[in-house]
């Protein structure tokens, strides 16, 4: 670490703003999710989006001590309607009453912000000309694929391409169940009840399971990536409810896992598409999606296939789509004079992390012992050594891991012993990356 | 298929437009992606985004057939800034003369798209500045990963989240290779020789093989997502070409393969970022990447990890982002009346692919052999047959998997044969979803 310490993150918000107006916030439904959107709002990252009202039925059995005094606390939907809020962000779930409250919303020159599905699969297109005819914004990221930006991936990420096919894993709650039914080896009701107590699963989890959940999730994505207007409801859905150990059994002999997915495909003048439990290869995007993971491919004409995944479902990752979102409406509002500044910051590369080593000794000395000794010297650990020469090497290398070590230490002593003169060549050091 | 062909996708565009207000398009440089773009805005998918000329060095030898006749030619670079463009399209690459020449359409009032990872990295916050003050747009989604959404993934996609690390495959040529020795054995200088020959490497691969595009593009991932400004210069930069087939077979010992990894985190007030060839589990999204795709993994607070991965490289990705930036700004125009009109569209869900079917017939009776003349009677060929009951399983059941056949046939025989009666319960029956 030779670098001075500039900057510290924990203390500086992640985006100092520069005259970034206040943009209020009243929110509706403080559940998961709304617990979630409360605790960004509250870091101390985002200084204009301002939380002011949170309304909730019976709103006094929501009330948290965490959530700053100055925020209303609310049960009287009229008064959250009528606030001053710039944004309404509605988080309550359902197509009544979520659907009046953003109507209604937006027609008092509101923006909207919302994580529903089923609202926005059913109303989406009215309410978004409303939103346009007043001059508001109606925005809806989390609403598939919870905390993946699959939405903003699509368009305007992959509007320049002409997609021509979408297949993704939209449901956490079934990923998670067929994903414990894959790794572990739990019927399906026994699966389905852990992810109930996980907080994953709906105490009914019909939509979930019956795959409406996903295909109101895969009408939006149509709409938005092939600008089609497709009826969930005239999507086929079967249901996972009918996968047994003995599918996962046959499934894993033919080379493949199970997964419920939802596709979509323009064939001839027609959508293609359907919902459920499908054979996927275990090694594919979609059979890599463990717990409670959403993954969408989208395959263009130009781009060919793009692969999106992430955490598809709870309440942190979803919130994440939701503050965008809230932070995209603060953006496009007239008096933002500036976006966020930019802190220039030193650099280093000194990850701490597992290496790789490989080395070209003389034959005539113990190069090994010297770099061993050396790197013990300095505190860093040997984990394993590797000597199977090709016989067409001209000079037999070695290869050594050591085991996790400050980057700079470990390159400081790979230089001191090339500079004693033991190695026929410089050694090649690589990182070992592995997921955080 | 039972429902009308209502739509010809192939004759209408993708994006039908309502009152959309032309925007009239200088390209500058036409090279592999410079064709790509034009070939998509003559596709007519956009008929709203008009090239209206294009310029080049010694254009004559550029000249194409099939760009429509009242597109200009010219390799007169004040001619082509002095045109009534509305968007310069800069696909020049390099920092001069493509800095002079942003500059100066910005001065005039002109949006800027460009693919230029150097000039981003080196002069983007001023450029982003200049355009700010000149009330236009600068886009450069196409300067990171080509075809896949990383940087309108990582904002607005992710802006809600306090990204805390980024990894990825940001250089196709390198992956290119480093898939080549990893799956053909090839030696870098080969891989590297046929990389040329594809058009994935220019003649001179400095750039790609040091690591320097890479960290170009790193840096712009570091301004997009951590709000920092971090040299490139400073970025630590090791070769690919030290890489031998040797550390393959090393790697491979040691359950990893090998790609060309960027990473930047946060720690400690300090950006740790480095761009060089590194151990990663072959399994992993990174290890995983093939041929020129690009990968990014980004790791947040409350989202955790996400996953972009697609086609990073090559003249048609390149242009889906370049194109989807002029979508972008074409819609931030003033007198756009409207966003892209939708379509309704008949649902079906007859896709065409292979089945698992799972049976259980009750013991006494031949139900596969019925089911198997049924089948064959459609034109439906049994693929294979599955049967290794648990001795669990009350019922044993029998799996098969049909060749590919449509959705609506399989349906129709497995609900005539339950209808005979040789079933204990209704058939099981679930897709095949394979890569496209």
């Amino acid at each position: 670490m030779n670098a001075s310490p500039a900057l510290d993150f924990r203390e500086q918000p992640a985006r100092p703003l520069v005259a970034q107006q206040p943009c209020r916030i009243a929110l509706l439904g403080f559940g998961t999710v709304g617990r979630a959107v409360a605790t960004i709002l509250q870091s101390g990252s985002f200084p204009h989006l301002r939380l002011e009202l949170i309304y909730n039925r019976r709103v006094d059995r929501k009330r948290v001590p965490w959530v700053q005094p100055q925020v209303r606390w609310t049960d009287d939907i009229e008064q959250a309607l009528a606030s001053d809020a710039d944004v309404v962000l509605e988080l309550a779930g359902g197509i009544e009453p979520a659907y009046s409250w953003v109507k209604r919303a937006l027609l008092r020159g509101k923006s909207v912000v919302t994580a529903n599905k089923k609202l926005i699969a059913a109303h989406g297109p009215e309410l978004l000309e409303l939103a346009r005819r007043q001059g508001c914004r109606l925005e809806f990221g989390a609403a598939v694929a919870g905390g993946v930006p699959v939405l903003c991936g699509v368009s305007p990420g992959l509007s320049g391409d002409r997609l021509l096919r979408l297949c993704g894993i939209l449901n956490g709650t079934c990923n998670y169940i067929l994903h414990a039914m894959e790794s572990r080896g739990l019927t399906l009701d026994l699966a389905l009840r852990e992810a109930q107590q996980r907080g994953y699963a709906e105490a009914d989890p019909t939509d979930d399971v019956d795959g409406l959940d996903a295909r109101a999730k895969l009408a939006i994505l149509v709409r938005t990536g092939f600008h089609l207007q497709a009826d969930p409801e005239q999507v086929a859905a079967q249901s996972v409810l009918r996968v047994q150990p003995a599918d996962f059994r046959y499934a894993r002999e033919l080379g493949y896992t199970i997964r419920q997915v939802a596709r979509a495909e323009l064939k001839s003048g027609m959508l293609l598409a359907e919902v459920g439990p499908a054979l996927v290869s275990p090694n594919s995007p979609l059979g890599s999606a463990r717990n409670n993971q959403n993954v969408l491919i989208t395959t263009g004409q130009y781009g060919g296939e793009t692969v999106f995944a992430g955490a598809g479902a709870g309440g942190a990752p979803t919130a994440v789509a939701v503050v965008s979102d809230l932070l995209a409406v603060a953006a496009s509002r007239p008096a933002v004079l500036a976006g966020p500044a930019l802190v220039a910051v030193p650099v280093s590369n000194d990850f701490r992390c597992r290496h790789y080593v490989r080395v070209t000794p003389p034959q005539t000395t113990d190069a090994v012992g010297a770099l061993r000794r050396t790197l013990t010297g300095r505190g860093i650990s040997l984990r394993g050594l590797l000597h199977h020469p090709d016989p067409h090497d001209r000079r037999p290398s070695l290869a050594l891991v050591v085991e996790e070590c400050s980057t700079q230490a470990l390159e400081k002593v790979l230089e001191e012993v090339r500079q004693t003169g033991v190695l026929a060549e410089q050694a090649l050091r690589m990182p070992i990356v592995t997921s955080s």
